[in-house]
């Protein structure tokens, strides 16, 4: 027996706001909120963005952030999370989410994978325990968690692949695709048990967030390896199956950038105008740029997170060290331009001292500014392509991305 | 040619404002706010609280912050704090700071160390690096650090020591600590250098944080290790130096409880009444109640923040670890009774969640419930000595301090 829902209309929506050639600027509005595009997702992999709050995160002005399927199934366990009233109420950010389905993470941590018809054999990477994932248990493990946005399960493509390796593994990927979203529309169970909680009141009412009649948005990833036929295959195939956005996968799986760029600019146009595009994984902000002028509306990234904690910071001159021996007495800001908490309050010379010193505050003083400066770039390319001025931010901002002052 | 400082009275004050019985309730005024005793000092070792940021040290309420002169003239170096303006500026942290005077780790840290009359050598637990250190040195350090309250350097006593030991080691400390106050009254140089930064911009006026006319507090050691005869001797001596206030240090250095207590008994009515009285690293809280019983107006201990990381959380029923199997759906929050921002917003299952996944977000949560158990316990305990109700607060709060569901 199936769960029946509510045919009220929860999905997002995608409105296009302006257009500069083929750079867009738009607004995706979810029941929690407008996420405005091009958007960018910080990643919150075990229910955390790294070292920050979800406080914090909504002050930087985070409107979506992305957490991963694979890791939340595997710890806490997604029917944990469903218990306890859903990943929202979890990790306590009432803004839209975005989980990715697990697919990545199965084809680049885990060991022993076995791909079947039904779906992927393997073993965790924290205890070596047997998992099997299918396209069903990938949709009822969103839906537990309660993602605002779901992924279908793909096979990521690695590359270099054969073009007939690539051939059956679009093949796979289309056929889970048509398997998530008929998953999606008829879910079998009900989002949430019933239960107290005094820190989430709503659940008392059988209410759970607002998606006690959940119907999830779904996006389709378009797979084909570097192969373009196999791109456009993929994406007419996820088209007629009509998903509420399009995420482009596999790539920068190792391919040169040429070629990931060249598969950007084929497949995107391809992808209908009226839904958003999602460029997965991709968050370097030189192939930001790039992708955006190809009509991306979204990315997500560990870049400015994964960074941070190792001490490398983006700033307006460029990317830097903050171990570098010149920092040593600097009473100076990192950046002087920016207006992040880090930055208005702390000097280099503390910032490097807190780094070697390795406390935890240098990770959330760091991660903090790094996601303060991706926010803030995105924010200021959508300001750029609201006023026909995109080409000219691109232009700024190339040397400033390319300078490196990285070897400390 | 020694540096003049205007005779102002920048030194803090004691004001003993009721008493029940020997508990002693009280203020320190000093020029950066006044301290409520009872007080706990929270401990920064390396210019930061572990995992916390000032502006929520603040929030929660601390008064008074410790940091380590051991280990911030190894790294990053007190010049190098001094030349941007000081421990205040570099952590901005604009309430009192006491530093300890580097005596207790260079005898529990430094390996290699050999005690000489003039002072101390030993190598730098981080890098091998030969140091000295003597009393006048460890004065300059920390009027370079800008520290409110100073501690005299000390040879903590071990335990168990010869009466012998104990004895020579007491009059090193005297000798030493005649040196430090000599010192602290004839600084040999100006506080700090002149210096332009965006972040601290009273530098450019010469006026450092309120610190160009500093005249530290100083705080003598009484030591003497379990010996009360010695003890009496090492008060009596620095008690004719006349220092600010007094610590009680060498104790929790291995002994039995009840010799502990019974040290403290001992000493710390030989105390002046009109100067606070400090008992050096001790933060159990069953110790913190006798030793207020006893008179005792300061503690500093990393317990509240190193057991946080470790997941050992204190709570209105006991103390428990975090990572019990019996957290895992537990959708209440950690404590119902504490209104800290972990407990109004995360329950027993997502902190034992952050916990096993080691996320940065678990010691930042972990450790603001905890100093907020601490801060709170104190201020509690100090309304119970204004009602001149402390025998009823220990009563209430000793089958809670002993109530241990730790073991996981």
């Amino acid at each position: 027996m199936q769960y029946k829902i509510k045919q009220q209309e929860f999905r997002i929506k995608f409105q296009a706001l302006s257009k500069d050639n083929n750079v867009r600027l738009g607004q995706i509005t979810t029941q929690r909120g407008i996420i405005n595009t091009p958007a960018f997702l910080p990643v919150g992999t075990n229910a955390a963005v790294k070292a920050m709050s979800p406080d914090e995160m909504k002050e930087l002005g985070a409107e979506i952030l992305l957490s991963n399927t694979y890791h939340l199934c595997l710890r806490p366990g997604h029917e944990i999370i469903r218990e306890v009233g859903g990943l929202h109420s979890f990790m306590k950010w009432d803004g839209p989410i975005l989980t990715d389905s697990g697919g990545f993470q199965v084809f680049s941590l885990a060991p022993l994978r076995k791909i079947k018809d039904n779906g992927v054999e393997f073993r965790s990477h924290i205890d070596g325990s047997l998992h099997f994932l299918t396209p069903e248990r990938v949709m009822e493990i969103q839906r537990a968690l309660g993602a605002d946005i779901a992924m279908v399960f793909d096979e990521c493509t690695p590359f270099p692949a054969s073009k007939e390796y690539a051939h059956n593994s679009l093949k796979l990927t289309t056929e889970w695709a048509r398997r998530c979203k008929e998953a999606r529309d008829n879910p079998p169970t009900p989002p949430f048990k019933k239960g107290g909680c005094k820190l989430n009141p709503s659940l008392e009412k059988g209410d759970v967030g607002g998606f006690s009649d959940l119907q999830q948005s779904l996006f389709g990833i378009v797979q084909g390896g570097v192969y373009t036929d196999l791109r456009k295959q993929s994406a007419e195939e996820l088209i007629q199956m009509d998903f509420d956005g399009y995420a482009l996968g596999g790539l920068s799986v190792g391919e040169p950038k040429e070629l990931m760029y060249d598969v950007v600019h084929f497949t995107t146009p391809l992808l209908p105008q009226e839904r958003p595009r999602y460029l997965m994984g991709i968050g370097d902000l030189m192939d930001v740029l790039e992708a955006v002028s190809a009509g991306i509306d979204m990315f997500d990234c560990v870049m400015p997170t994964r960074n941070a904690r190792n001490g490398t910071l983006f700033t307006s001159q460029g990317r830097v060290s903050i171990k570098r021996e010149e920092f040593r007495k600097d009473p100076d800001p990192l950046d002087p331009d920016c207006n992040c908490y880090t930055c208005q309050n702390f000097s280099r010379a503390y910032l490097r001292h807190v780094f070697m010193s390795r406390e935890i505050l240098s990770m959330r003083l760091n991660t903090t500014h790094n996601l303060h400066f991706y926010l803030e770039f995105f924010r200021k390319m959508r300001e750029a392509i609201k006023d026909n001025s995109f080409a000219g931010f691109r232009k700024a901002w190339t040397p400033v991305l390319q300078n490196n002052f990285h070897e400390g």
